[in-house]
């Protein structure tokens, strides 16, 4: 194989980050476009290929993407937040615009490929075991036990959903109290607008946390009852896998050292041992480009899993 | 190696199951003794490997152990059912009385050996990934992902401390409504105590289960909130981990057909897209020797992790 850049393609909802990297993982390139998915999935899919191909994918491509997939073949069953993503063969409309094997087409739920980044070269780095949580609109789950990646028959890692209030809001799932529906950045905003805090701006997150940071009473108090739900979310995780280390990634990650200690209680109070304080509880460090870095991965020599 | 019988012991909290097994995994010989637990940890320890030897444990010998331990090198952190088994260097002790180098001697939580036999040779045969679920005083858990127990850093798979109802019974561990302390056959006694049920003899969940099949209305319904309590306590497993296969052991297990409607309610309440329908729920079918054949299995030729 002549090929010497790898190039990985994250799909969201908005917009799409690719890049290219070496097979040290070093970034060569990186990218940011809009394929219009407004245009169909189609001409999404014509902007996906041309960009990957401009970027040097010549005989593989990583991709990942958001909603529901079947992992073995590439196909999407439904992505609720991109047009026209549904019943998909993704997979193979790339591959063949790019005229490569299918097989060398390797895609992955966006959750997921953020924690095979994290875990190569970001904050979960020579981590044998580590759960990916991103909070942001919703709350995504990516999980790497010994070493790799565990997706089971490609559901698993959903910690968003795990119940953490049976009488709780009603989530979007079907089911009451899910995580997200307590501690994603959508929830923290409701919570905080319902409180009306801060009290200058009720809902603005970022001035929630700054607040709490300097000692105000309700902002650091609601901040560590959003932590204590997160930590609830987490104690199953504790309970049945034994994983210790938890990488935050998306927006509301930004929030984490506001959080850590109502997290740590919440972890407390839904496992056993005392083994809240002992959690890593770190954020990401590869930012928005840990979802392009580890789709790319499993294309790359030697990260194959 | 001249060895042709391969040696499992299954430490409980009073008696002790062994046996032996040939490589196909075929029992040459069973045993059921009584260590006299009371007499100290060493003299039971010196009854163990005498059993062991008289099985034929000539190079290697498998042991399952309930409570806290290290893996790594056998050591019992702490048994709370087993007098004396604290801080107890389980592996080595076993090892110097029947003179095998430490490392031929492995040790492995008790409930992990009844999923790992379970998974070899029982009711979860050719499955990669399940969960086992051992219904007696309290409930263990066994995990098993691609084929492999997964026990993390050495807790994991317990099922019986997921918090289902964040209000309910105080357990043990410290926290409240774990699994255990809702639908372990201890719990489904003092639920059916409580419900006066049976009416003839309350408590008596045989009788309890006789009467729900024949179509009497409060068993029916008491056996269908206790499994429906079960389901909620497999709802994070499936959103983790996309498990669909649940083997259940233990005594309580014969009451599976009672509380399966229950399990799947519960299941789906815990969990997203309608998954209770499809899980496979299955009982054990080793009984009580899955602990030792569970045990003895890592020491088999081929079927070292």
């Amino acid at each position: 194989m002549n090929q010497d850049r790898w190039v990985g393609i994250d799909i969201g909802g908005t917009s799409v980050k690719a890049g290219a990297l070496g097979a040290d993982g070093s970034t060569i390139e990186e990218a940011n476009f809009d394929p219009e998915f407004a245009r169909g999935p189609s001409h999404a899919l014509d902007a996906i290929a041309r960009e990957a191909r401009r970027l040097g994918a010549q005989e593989t491509l990583g991709v990942g993407v958001p909603g529901l997939l079947r992992r073995q073949d590439g196909y999407v069953l439904s992505s609720p937040n991109i047009k026209g993503f549904k019943d998909l063969p993704l997979r193979d409309e790339l591959a063949r615009r790019l005229g490569i094997a299918p097989s060398k087409v390797i895609v992955e739920n966006d959750a997921n490929a953020a924690a095979l980044g994290e875990q190569w070269l970001g904050a979960g780095r020579g981590a044998g075991d580590l759960l990916m949580v991103t909070l942001g609109t919703g709350i995504g789950g990516g999980l790497i036990l010994d070493g790799k990646l565990y997706a089971g028959a490609g559901l698993g890692g959903e910690v968003g959903h795990v119940v953490v209030d049976p009488l709780g809001p009603a989530c979007g799932c079907g089911s009451r109290g899910c995580l997200e529906t307590l501690a994603s950045a959508t929830a923290a905003r409701r919570r905080s607008l319902a409180a009306s805090l801060p009290t200058e701006k009720p809902g603005d997150l970022k001035l929630l946390c700054d607040r709490a940071r300097s000692g105000h009473g309700p902002e650091k108090q609601l901040l560590f009852e959003i932590g204590r739900d997160l930590g609830r979310g987490l104690g199953p995780v504790i309970c049945l896998l034994d994983v210790n280390l938890f990488v935050f990634g998306g927006g509301f990650s930004a929030a984490l050292d506001t959080l850590e200690g109502g997290i740590r209680v919440g972890a407390d109070e839904r496992s056993y041992g005392g083994r809240g304080a002992h959690l890593q509880l770190v954020r990401a460090t590869l930012g928005p480009a840990a979802g392009w870095i580890g789709a790319a991965r499993p294309t790359v020599p030697g990260q194959r899993a």
